[in-house]
């Protein structure tokens, strides 16, 4: 494999879980500076993983700050129970990062939905937005009437730079601003390395969002030191790389044949040696020039995009209102 | 009629052309401080008006400044080279106010979509903004690749209040500190007094957008006051209300009856010693308490909405690049 | 008044309810061979109407039938509480027409959602079509792992005629000849003579659809004479032709005034000595040369169109299936 | 890899070529039984094959007929004068087809679009359906007035399983009964086996739509002995599994290396030795389990499923209609 320049091609992951396990791959376990602590209940796994310092971060490659990935592999099934769950677990795990953050219970929040809402995987954080409780105006127009137990929330879908002309970190910069929230939380699709994570895992962290994240084009971060305030990201990976599908899978192919004895040197041959890593670039190498290489999302993507938007819209409603109960947090979204 | 309030009620039309002929039946032609000037071409009729000065602006209850309405009585039927011809007026009179307005050819553009993209009669705005050439980006991105005879033109759908929880004002002032334009077009559904301008008249005005214009509730303006830089408005009537819909029949069935030599006072009584206004308010007080005064439109809005967004968004190309001929506007649009 | 030919107008309701309330302006009441029962509930009336015998429907222009009314005048509010209340209402009517055709338990039914859903005012029967529960599959590909308490149902939307070239009358006899259903339900979107009608009011009628019902040109009927099963329609009034306003609202204002013991003679002129119907004739024969004579619809019609699709279609599950509740019935619509 | 059971997995292409690439990988070339005829025209690849008889059916696994595979592989960038390009050939050969099937020049066409509207990549049926110019209700209506150089062209969606409860092959069989078409063409999106052939890519066979094809559930078929007239199927690949990507790209990894003189035995182990279909049967093996086997589509899916829709209406348009250009085919879609 001397002929591949390692340099040229990276493994992308928007998930630092997944960084995590690509880092462990190559090198030892635990990581140094990466805490990290996993829950189950019935069907949803949730890690809470601490970058603690630059040690961790150079490690695998993301922020100092706290990640929650939630994943729940039958959450593609259309299951109305499970969905409920996803939304109340999500709540309490968002509720942990406000009191971290010391945000008020009264603080003023924008919630931004990035992506673009002519192309369905893109469109996770604009389906947010509609569905999400907005509070505001009630806040800014009749003060002495809003019930207690909410919060002022405000949100918006900037739009992708192809349609606007101007990077959706600029407009959001100017509406923050003008419009002076105390935190923004902002909503993403992003990118797996793994096809079962696509529209099955939702991703929270404090660290904002950082140029190059996202599947869109965003090269402008937003982030705590380009908006001034705290800034929360919450992603979901609805996209993978034809490349990565094809990469998992001989990985997949590997352990199969692990488990039942098989001599996975004489079948793989040098690809049974190579590491994650290596191989991955192999197989980009291959498809890149034929132009193979696409982001490939699954063909139920219309549906899938439009529960898990839902998801999240009744745990930020959950999650942001103290009058709204986590138990039913559904009836609250559109 | 004495016990109807006249002050209480007021007859709103977002068109300068239907205040001044509002302004001419109650007074004097032609009204002092407003000038006016008629042109017609093959079923198109601008008419420019210019509102000189306070006199002429307390008379039709508009701001000073320059409005120009295009009025295509059949722009309703589909036509295809009707629509041409209209987008390629559109863009002579626009350029007429960037000259006016000594906006360099260079000048950096913002146009802002206003209204809901989820209520049909509403979506004007942001039809205008999916459609429009966006080419700001590349000037910032690679800025010696451009071809000559471009500007830098952004755009953006602020949404609504009840959607975002901020003004759409206040949203476009953050987005204009940050982004810098050196012009604003507004883009507005309008509301008229006339069933027959709904959707066959554009109106562009040089005065910006004021408080309670629209359909929506924009009680805050976009103007230069407001933004700092120069605001053309651009709007086009998609709702009637019904009780302007009773009214203006009433006028109709006088006129038709008056070149019938019939006895019009003893046909409709003292209906016909009120004036428009009087009627109006008098109509307006028989349909508000049982529900009926809805603002309406007519059944064809979603195909009617769709030709003058592309309509619009072809003669803004044609007037802010000068690469792009008028008379082949159409081919720009998406 | 002599120069109109009354015969050429025709006063269009497609409402059984308006057509009694115009019959009876012009003659005695009650209606020999019309039966007429109302039910008011906490702001829902319902009115059975039964058309007995040729004199009853030669009186009041509908075919010999039963037709069911409800208003709803609240229902543009959007209050959810409400909604269940009509649905459940609509369901408990629904099932009487199915006792009263002897429509068995497991009698197969085809549900007909007619109209285009590109024009958002004539997309009621698709919408229904798109949220009612569909089981005849089930039915067909494992019919022992049904649960008990349903039965089989279809659903279609045959599209019209200008977009697929086909009459949807032949469309529909084609599935039926081809599926066998049992029974036909055909939704349909319809015209109001009354603007507060419009988006408030079903009507459910057993007398299937008649050529010219229905706000499209539906020239040829849906009937048991053309499918040879029974076919019950539901409709909704969604538009009101401009005409239908203005005279609503001449009406309104008389009785206004007589409230206020005015002169009508006085203050209407001759308008107060014509009869509805000479009225509206006037007030078309001045509207429709100069184009003014449109269909329009309210201008949030996007939402009242899903609110009430919504309703009709937790209805009908309801209604059909007697393992669903009727006071439960949101939940098995989409 | 004697734990599998070859005949447990099929490959599935719904592509004749990429089923003659098969048969040509396992056996000899020429295939008995099948005639191949490519035709090169500035990117794009036109192969004509017929399957001549039951030896040649046998060996691809596909009916015999004829097939015509337009390949161009650039169609994904969006270049509209290449798409007309390919519009212009698609009407051309499709005449072809015409032509040979004895299909007069005023025979009656019925087009129909198979597939699921609310499924992004499902939708390429519903999607020409409502940009196809239909002209059947004008010979109906007003049989005098129609220009010279038309035919009676209808179509129709009928939905899938899930929507209607019915199977799509008998709505159609109704209609067909009921419109007397004298031709059918069904629409349908499909699956490949090779990525880079999704959504370049329009198959049109004149052996109708047979079992188990295209990407939904479609149990019955739409064929000649089904339907009684002849039916033509026009499809294009718009999904594909994510096992065939993998083994796709193995495949293009040992020619990659084979270029470079690598030892693939060495590289591959194994794998290397296994024919195109234990390799796919392998891969399926394990991703089944795990649930990763999904039909996945380009992230880019909205955009593409448009431009193809409307090449093949326009292209379709130029075909039937002697009237219109095959060099303007584009002005007559909407």
């Amino acid at each position: 494999m001397s002929e591949l320049d390692l340099s040229l091609y990276q493994v992308r992951t928007d998930l630092a879980l997944e960084a995590v396990e690509m880092a462990t791959e190559l090198g030892s376990t635990p990581i140094e500076g990466v805490a990290k602590d996993v829950i189950e209940d019935q069907g949803i796994t949730i890690t809470r993983l601490h970058v603690q310092n630059a040690l961790g971060s150079q490690a695998i490659g993301k922020m100092i700050g706290h990640y929650i990935t939630i994943e729940v592999p039958e959450l593609r099934n259309g299951d109305t129970n499970l969905q409920d769950r996803v939304a109340t677990h999500m709540a309490k795990e968002f509720e942990q990062f406000l009191v971290r953050l010391n945000i008020a219970k009264d603080a003023k929040i924008l919630i931004v939905g990035l992506g673009n809402w002519n192309v369905t995987p893109d469109a996770l954080g604009p389906i947010v937005v509609e569905n999400v409780m907005v509070t505001r105006h009630f806040f800014e127009l009749m003060p002495n009437d809003v019930a207690p137990g909410y919060r002022p929330v405000s949100a918006v879908s900037p739009g992708v730079l192809g349609i606007t002309g101007i990077e959706s970190s600029e407009i959001v910069k100017g509406i923050v601003d003008q419009s002076k929230p105390d935190l923004v939380i902002a909503i993403d699709a992003l990118a797996s390395k793994s096809i079962e994570r696509v529209n099955t895992t939702i991703q929270i962290a404090d660290t904002g969002i950082h140029p190059g994240s996202g599947i869109g084009n965003k090269r402008k971060g937003l982030t705590f030191e380009s908006l001034g305030i705290p800034t929360i990201a919450i992603g979901v990976p609805t996209v993978v790389y034809a490349s990565t599908i094809v990469n998992n899978t001989i990985d997949l192919m590997r352990s199969h044949l692990a488990k039942q004895n098989g001599d996975n040197d004489k079948i793989f041959g040098l690809l049974n040696q190579m590491n994650e890593q290596e191989r991955l670039m192999f197989v980009k190498e291959v498809l890149e020039p034929v132009g193979h290489n696409l982001l490939v999302t699954p063909k139920e993507i219309d549906e899938f995009i439009e529960d898990i938007g839902n998801i999240i819209a009744s745990g930020l409603n959950a999650a942001l209102h103290e009058a709204i109960d986590t138990n039913n947090v559904a009836a609250y979204t559109h």
